[in-house]
This record gives C-alpha cells, structure tokens and sequence, in this order.
C-alpha cells in the first residue's frame, strides 16, 4: 500500500503534535485500553488504531515531535507491520532482541524539564506509577490527564450505551443492601469510610444490575462510590430506563453523569480513609482519589466484591446447573450435527459456528454469546489467538480435529466449553495427544484436594500427564467464570505459578488443559466445574469438584491403552454422567449417537 | 512432688524479680532460642528451663511481680503440666480454647508507663517488632537488651566451644573467595555495602569452615560482617585453631571476640547501605546495625548465601552421591539384620536405634549423627516428637512396622533417610497405607517438572494418592538438606501451601511422605533427591529428580493390585536401581535379601 493512501494518518500525527506543543506535552502514550481495563474495547476507546491504524489488542504508542512508535506484542508482528506500513510509524517488535523496552525507551529519551503526557483514565496505577517514577529519575515529569483523542478526533465512534436493567433476586439470589452490608463490613475491618469502584462486573455484582456497553459482557461503563451510609453510581443518562431510576430511588442510590465521574471525585467530601483496588483502579482514579482524600487516607487492597462475586450462592449455582445443562444439550446436538453432515455439505470454520452459535440462541433466556465462538480447523487451532474471517476461513475436511471454544450469557448463568471434535482420520500421535488432553482435563475435574489448596496445587493434576511426556501448554488450565457475567473473573485460577487464591466451595472455573503443535492441529478440552464441599474428617476437610459441562469427550480420539485404570474408570464415569443428564433431552439419531458417544471403553 | 522439692524455682524468681525491680523491667519475656535460632539449643542458651524447669522445645515465658506464666503447644501439655507442677508457673496451653496467645496477654496486661523486658539477642526481628508495636500501643516500652540470665544464673553452664576446621575445596568445590565475589556481587546489585550475618550454617559454608557447637549441626556460634573489601568473623577465641589462624591471615578475615559482636556491632562504621535478613537475624542484631548505619541504611532481605548454598556445585553433587551410597547400605545391612534378628534376639526401639548408629559410625569420613535417630515401634510412630527413653522405649515384636529416620554428617556429605521396616504380621489397613505412602514417595521421585515450578506443584505429586483417599499428612513432605551441615536447611521445600521457591538443578530435597494413625502406627517413606536437567525441547526446559537414596521400600507391605500400572514400574525401576548400586557391596545372606527385597513385582 501506498503512503498516499494512509495520509489521513500523517493529518491526524500532525494535529496530535500541534495539541502537544500548546499542552507542552513531549512525549504522548497511549495504550489500548478503555477505562475499565475491560477484555473488549469498544470504537470510542480506540486511540491507537485511531492515531495508528494498528488493530492489535496489545498496543503501547509513543509520539514526540521526532517521532512515532508502536510497541505490540508477537501474536501480531506480522498484521501490524502490514497496517503501519507507508506511515511514520516505526514498529518496535516486543520481546525482540535489541529491541528495548518502552520503559527502556522513555529512559533513554527522556530530557529533563520534559513532560511525557497519558491519558490517566487508560493507564492503571500501576503503570501510571511506573511511568511517573520513570520520568522523575530523568528529571522529567507526566501530565497524567492528557487526552488529546478528546479534541482531535472529531469523527471519533460514540461511547457505548446500552439501557441498563436489573436482575430480580429470584435470579441472583441475594439482595442489593446484604451484598453492600458485607463489603461495608470488610470497610470497617480496614478502617475505611468509603471504597471508590472501576471494575464493571463488581459494580454489576453489587447493585445487582447489567448493561452492554462491552462486547460479550453484560456491563454497563460506570464507576461507584460505596460509603458507609451513600451509594454513588456514575452512569450515562441515556442508559437509565425508568425501571432502573425507580430501584435507584428504592434503594437510596445516587445516580450521577458517567461523563463527569473524575470531576466529581476529586472533590469529593470523603469523611477517613478510602478503600481503592490497584490493580482494577486508573492512574487517574487514583489520582483524583488522593486529591479528594489526602494520598496518607488512600488504603490499597483487592476490592472486597472480587472474593465475594466469586463464591456463587445456591441461587446462582442452582440456575448455572440447568443453564449449563442446556448449553451441553445445545452443544451435543451441534457435534451430532456436525459428525453427520461432515463431508456431505459444505462446512466451513465459520459456518459450524454460526450454526452452533444458533442452536445456543434458541434456548430460553439467551442474552448473547459469553465470547465470539472459536472455532479452528487442524493447524489453525494451534494459533492462540486464530480468528477466521469469512474470506481466509478453512472448509473443515472429513479428516482431523474442529477445536469449538464457545459459550453464551443467558438469563440463569454464563457458560464457556471446549470440545475438540473428531472429524475424521487422525494420525497416530493426534491420538496420543488427545488422549493425554482428556486424562489432564478427567484428573483434575476428579481432583480431590483439602480445603487451603490454591490453584497451583491443583494444576499439577492437570499439568503432569503432559510434564511426563515433556510437553505443557502455554496457557492457564482454569479461569473464574462470571455468573451472567463476564466468563472471565477472578479472583481464582489454576495455573502452575502465580495462583496463590484458596479454592472455596460456590467458586466456578473452567478445567481447560490443552496441546497445540504449530503447522498441525491443537486440541483443547474445557469443561467447567463446580467447587463443592466433600467430606471432613480427621485427615481434614475436603473439597472436590462436580462438573457443570455434560458433552461428550471424543472417544475416536481416544487409545485406553494410554490411560491409567484409574483414568480409565474416571472417563467412562463422566460419560455415564453425560448420558444421565443429557439423555432426556435428545431423541432418535441425535440420542442413538449420544449412546454411542458416552459408551463405557475399557483397556 | 511437692513444693518444696521445687524451692530452687522459687529461689530462681526471687532474684529474677530482684534483677527486673533494678532495672525498671514489669514483664519479662523469654523465649527457648539460642542467638541464632538453631534448631537445638545448647544449655548454655536455656533460659527458660532454668528460670521454669520446663523442657519442652518450644516455650515464651513471661513473668511479673504477679505471677509467671509458661506457653507451650500441645506436643508438651502433659510433660510440661509435670514439670511445673508445684510452682508458681502457671501453664498456657497454646491453642487451647480460652488460653490467649501471648500478645493477647500482654495487650490485656501491660500499662501504660511499663517496661517490657526481653533479651533481644534471643528474638528475632519479626517477634522483637511485634513486642515493640503492641508495647507502644499500651503506652509501654520495651527493653530489647534486657538479660536477667547473665547475673542471676550462677551456675550456668559454659557456652559451647569446640575447635573449628577448615573445608578443602577438593571437600566443597569453590574455594571461599570466589563464594564471597558472588555475595558481594548480589549486595552491588542490592546497593550496599556491608551484609551482616547471624546465621550459622550459611557463615560456615561462605568460609568454607565447620564447628561443632550445636548439636548434630557442624557448626560455630559465630556473627559475620562481610563488606565490598572487609568480612570480620566474631568467633569465641578459644575455638580457633593454629590452622584456623593461618587461613584467616592467608583469606583477610579479621577474628572477633563473639563477645563482643553487640558491642563492636553497635559502633561499627558502615559506609553505605548495610543488607540483612530479617528471618535469620535477632531483634539485637537490627537493632544494633540501626544503631550504627542510621535505620534508614538498612536493606531487607534472604541472606544471598542461602539461595547459594541451597544450589550444590559439581563436587558438592560427587560427594553426596557417594556418601549417600554408602549410607544406604549400611541403612540396607540395618535392614536385613533388623528383618532376621526379630524374635530371635530382644530388640528394643533404642538397642535398634544403637544398631545402626553403630554401622553408620563406621563408615570413613564419619562426623557425627545428622539428628537423633527416630526409631518408632507401631503406635509410638504415630506420635509427631517421640523420643524413646532407655526406661519406657518398646520392645520390638515380630509384627507390625518400626520406623526408622536416621542419617549422618560425614566428610563428603550429610544424609537422611526414613524407612518403615516390616516386622511381621500386618492389618489390611496397614498394607494399603504402607502402599499409598511408596505410591506417594515414588511419584515424587520421578516427577519430571517445568523449569519455574515450586514447591507447591510439586507437592501434588505426593499429595494427590492421600487426598484421593482422604487421607493427609501433617508435615512437608520435602525439605533442603545441607552439605556437612544441617540436615534442614532453605530456602526450597516441597509443600501443598508456602512453599514457593523454584526448584534448581543442583538442589538436594528430602521426598518423605507419611501417614500416621494414632494409637495404631505411622508409615513414612523418605527418600533424598537431587534435581537434575532433564530435557530442553519446544515445549520448554524440563527438570527431574534423580534418586541419592539406595534402599529398598519394603514389598511384604504393598499391594501391587492397589497400585497404577505406571506406579508399579516406578517401584520396579526404583528397586532395579537399588540392585544395581548397592549389591556390590553385599554378600551372602545380606546380598541374597537385597536380591528379594528388590525384586520387580507384578500388578
């Protein structure tokens, strides 16, 4: 492509520069987050791609009067270097040698009595700190509310807005006050009058309420002010429906415009010390915070919600059951469709997506998908982050593997799946390494463990069928799944370092082991379990795990002589289990295949 | 017994009272540590049995002209309620419902204007804050330097003084200077310049010396102040040799009176920042070094020596695996004797114990007991701290197990080793037990791992045949084993919590899973392992454990029908090995039991 037809980024680095020089500012960053540091971004938070035309995820940019440079990371080399091709803009490839850093960058470049300018609403704390302390060993300061996007893009997307609405009780199975009463109890054990919130699926956990101002997650953009005895919610007037104004009333919140959030709170009368979480707050959030409250009253801590939201009560558990049960149903009928009309109809990546993804909107109280469904052919299911488009998307073969990684929000529960379908002829070694997948995924999903476990205790179930054939995955086997909520939360994972959260009975997560061998296929397998009480006795108390996931594990992928006896029994009684739940719902061919999917194997 | 058997008690308070009257001093605390938290106290160091007559390991006291008050846990309940009875001390049983821990007691009892009393030299820095804070908090204060012992204890016994020696660097394959050019590099890195050290195993491996002043530990009461260009060793006068002065001289280290390290200490002129451990310095030693270095000087942080240490060079490795062979098979000669003698001859717990003392003190290069060997008949296994006495130790039977977990400190390594040896007839249970601890011991052992997993991942290992059972065991299941030195040292340890250090080639680890059930028997297998490389491939670097224990897991307790497939050609394997290392070293009757007691078995 010709530099003339990427002018329009050469006029917006000119009128970028020209906000810069009157605001002083020497050096612009920017990143590719929103406010919330939310999974999705929305067009209205889109800066980089805005200034770049980058439309990696993971973008850091800088911009001096000399300059332009954009940092992203090696899942996107390739497509950036095409998008910034005929620009000023030089790719700085992360992670690549010789290439530093931007911190490394900023330190090097950096003059004193230079100003290096952000958006400070884009930045976390923690990055905003960094920054900060950077600039000042160069002699150097920030302007941490530089936002020059706000003037200079005039034909910028709106923000996203949505009318927010609220879950009954009979659907999230406690009350707005008791959820406010308890994260007000953790306040006081912290000495805290107030806790200022950012993390959208908090705020929608606490107040009972959902939006969708983010793709694929329920949420509406907003940020609150919990104090001992106000609730301050800040959300865009075109969201409130009349429904939402009367709870507001109901329940003593004080609605006011997202829009004016950092103007509000920095002067803010906070009465004793705030509560903030520094890894879900803004450099600005915080900033504002420290100006209304005094930095020595800011009191730092994981916000109270995150522990709480993960641990589902029996209300959220028993709907995620039946809402999980009919996502496995909706799942099995799409790999009985799929096994039978291999072959005999044109199937392409896409298509066997769209068709799944239909089956799951038929089912009651469908919202949307929880993500955009994965679904990749052989050597594309060994890209981490493959995404077909209608041009580029393979036609599935009768031959190999379909990795489908998918899942939907509905009205009783959000779900995630993984199942890695068998299309056709596999080659030896495809069948050993489903079938060490399959055992990692049965391990772990009939682990036992006492109470006090954390998530790296728990990944070695996982990860040692595959450390014993020296080969792992380069990802985490489970996350936290959001209940009508975002299908990834926190604060529990699994993973073999860095997953120090004790496991606690209501907690949901996926169990998602997986292996990807580059130019040939991957496989994954992911259900998603339930962590429930098991038995106390003099040894100690034990948890264990039921899962939520009824689909059938691919048994033509499958060599029994692989497995341990105890792996074997483990497989054949989760198919028993299959059969028991999900049997009722299909008939004829779709029930004779599921017969045949979930029979017993032996060794 | 009655009271006045005890006056000598009563007499030791009364001058104790006399000594805290003059000095200003409303409580006095005291603690069962020596200054340098060594594992055993020496009696010179114990305090608190003097001032109480108790004997128990683990023992605060306080004291008041009201009253005395002993805290000890509940390995100690009943002997201690013995040794006080008669007395004024009153004893806490810590943990017991009703019973404050100590810091309750002094928050409910100190005053404002009091003085709480403690000999700093004997806490440690964590402990001595904690005091400070809760004394400020009553509007009390502290005296850290506060030790009644030295005036009041007339008779004390004299500090323990043995000769030191030095190391080869043919015994420790690096000589000093290149150990302390690695420290001081690490300090560079830090920004200081001066380490203080009180940690006794590591200033001996830093000098490449050894002492014998705590029981079972080759080591020297000694303090170390290292600098970029100085190391100043505060050593007792009398434990230095000829040859010890020569290498002092030859290597610039400047002798100190260990006497005078407080004092010298506290006018010390540091330069720069000065770096210690806060986990292995005492109250006295921080206190000291804020004294002299401004406490603004003062760095925080894992003496560099012991991640160092923790990591065995090539000769380190050599050696050890040599000494553990030859240890294993006086353990194997043990064995068949133990196996053949019973119910011929009268064995005791001890007379056994005695036994392979006796074969391990006859191997050349022999030092000393690594520990006082734990021989345990059935029921007495189950108890966590049972010591045998010659008047109450069991008689061994021709039924059951005895447990035995021994080892030695020699010239090229220090060993330890827990077998639990099939006596004769056992229950049901006792085999199925017995065979999920070898389950247990030999996952461990073949455990092949990422680089960067910790303790906690590997754990699971031998974890998960307990937990699947519902079963636990109360202690690690892996600690570092020291180079002619402790038989516990850090930083590594295999645990299912706190356990997070990465595992590095070159370490030495126990792999002693165990189960016990009270008033019936204890089982504990205990293997050490030395981490290796295993394989570099696409999916990463790989590590393993190789075995250095050679000593057969005893067959006539398992059950092969209980075990995996996999599990069965570990043990297999495992005994092959045993064969293969130690049958040269056999003959006759002894070989003919290796050749038994090593053979393959079938699922």
């Amino acid at each position: 492509m010709s530099s003339e037809n990427k002018s329009y980024i050469k006029d917006r680095l000119t009128a970028l520069r020209q906000v810069m020089a009157k605001a002083g500012v020497d050096y612009f960053l920017a990143t590719s987050s929103d406010y919330h540091a939310s999974e999705y971004v929305s067009d209205f938070f889109k800066v980089t791609e805005y200034l770049s035309g980058c439309t990696s995820d993971n973008v850091h940019l800088l911009v001096s009067k000399e300059g332009a440079w954009l940092w992203t990371d090696g899942r996107f080399f390739i497509s950036a270097a095409g998008e910034l091709a005929g620009t000023e803009w030089q790719l700085m490839k992360m992670g690549e040698p010789g290439v530093p850093t931007i911190e490394k960058f900023l330190t090097d470049h950096l003059k004193s009595g230079q100003t290096l300018g952000f958006d400070g609403r884009a930045v976390t704390v923690t990055e905003g700190e960094s920054y900060k302390k950077l600039a000042e060993s160069c002699g150097a300061k920030v302007n941490g509310s530089f936002a020059p996007a706000d003037e200079i893009w005039t034909d910028r997307p709106a923000m996203p807005s949505h009318s927010v609405y609220i879950l009954p009780v009979e659907t999230v199975g406690e009350d707005m006050e008791s959820k406010v009463d308890r994260v007000r109890d953790v306040l006081k054990t912290r000495g805290c009058q107030a806790l200022v919130m950012a993390k959208l699926d908090d705020i929608m956990w606490l107040l009972n309420m959902r939006g969708d101002d983010v793709h694929c997650n329920p949420v509406a953009l907003s940020y609150l002010i919990l104090g001992q005895d106000t609730i301050d919610l800040f959300i865009q007037e075109s969201e409130i429906t009349e429904d939402f104004r009367a709870y507001a009333i109901q329940h003593e919140i004080a609605l006011h415009p997202y829009e004016k959030f950092f103007q509000e709170l920095s002067d803010w009368k906070f009465e004793g010390k705030v509560f903030l979480d520094p890894d879900a707050s803004s450099f600005a959030l915080k900033e504002a915070c420290a100006k209304a409250a005094g930095a020595e009253n800011l009191v730092n801590g994981a916000n109270p919600t995150t522990a709480m939201k993960a641990v589902k009560n029996e209300v959220e558990l028993k709907n995620s059951r039946k809402c999980y049960l009919d996502d496995s149903v909706a799942l099995c009928k799409f790999m009985y469709w799929l096994q039978k009309e291999i072959g005999k109809q044109k199937i392409t990546e896409i298509s066997a997506a769209d068709h799944l993804d239909h089956l799951r909107s038929e089912i009651p109280g469908y919202i949307e998908l929880s993500f955009d469904t994965i679904s990749a052919y052989n050597a594309n299911a060994a890209m981490a982050h493959y995404a077909p488009t209608e041009e580029s998307c393979a036609e599935l073969k009768p031959e190999g593997f379909l990795l489908v990684d998918s899942g939907g929000t509905y009205m009783n529960g959000t779900t995630d799946v993984t199942r890695t379908i068998v299309l056709g002829k596999l080659s030896r070694q495809m069948i050993e390494d489903y079938t060490t997948v399959a055992v990692s995924n049965l391990r772990l999903l009939y682990a036992r463990f006492p109470y006090g476990a954390n998530g790296i205790a728990l990944d070695t179930y996982a990860r040692a069928p595959f450390w014993d054939k020296r080969q792992n995955f380069n990802h985490g086997t489970g996350h936290g799944v959001g209940y009508i909520l975002n299908v990834h939360e926190g604060p529990q994972s699994i993973r073999w370092r860095n997953a120090n959260v004790v496991f606690e009975p209501g907690m949901i997560t996926s169990d998602e082991p997986g292996i990807y061998i580059e130019n040939a296929y991957g496989i994954r397998i992911e259900s998603i379990v339930e962590c429930v009480e098991d038995e106390t006795n003099e040894f100690g108390r034990f948890l264990r795990f039921d899962p939520l996931t009824y689909a059938p594990i691919d048994l033509e992928a499958i060599d029994p002589s692989l497995m341990e006896k105890s792996d074997i029994e483990k497989l054949n009684d989760y198919h028993k289990k299959v059969w028991e739940k999900v049997s009722p719902y299909l008939e004829g061919d779709e029930l004779e295949w599921l017969r045949k999917a979930t029979r017993a194997v032996e060794a």
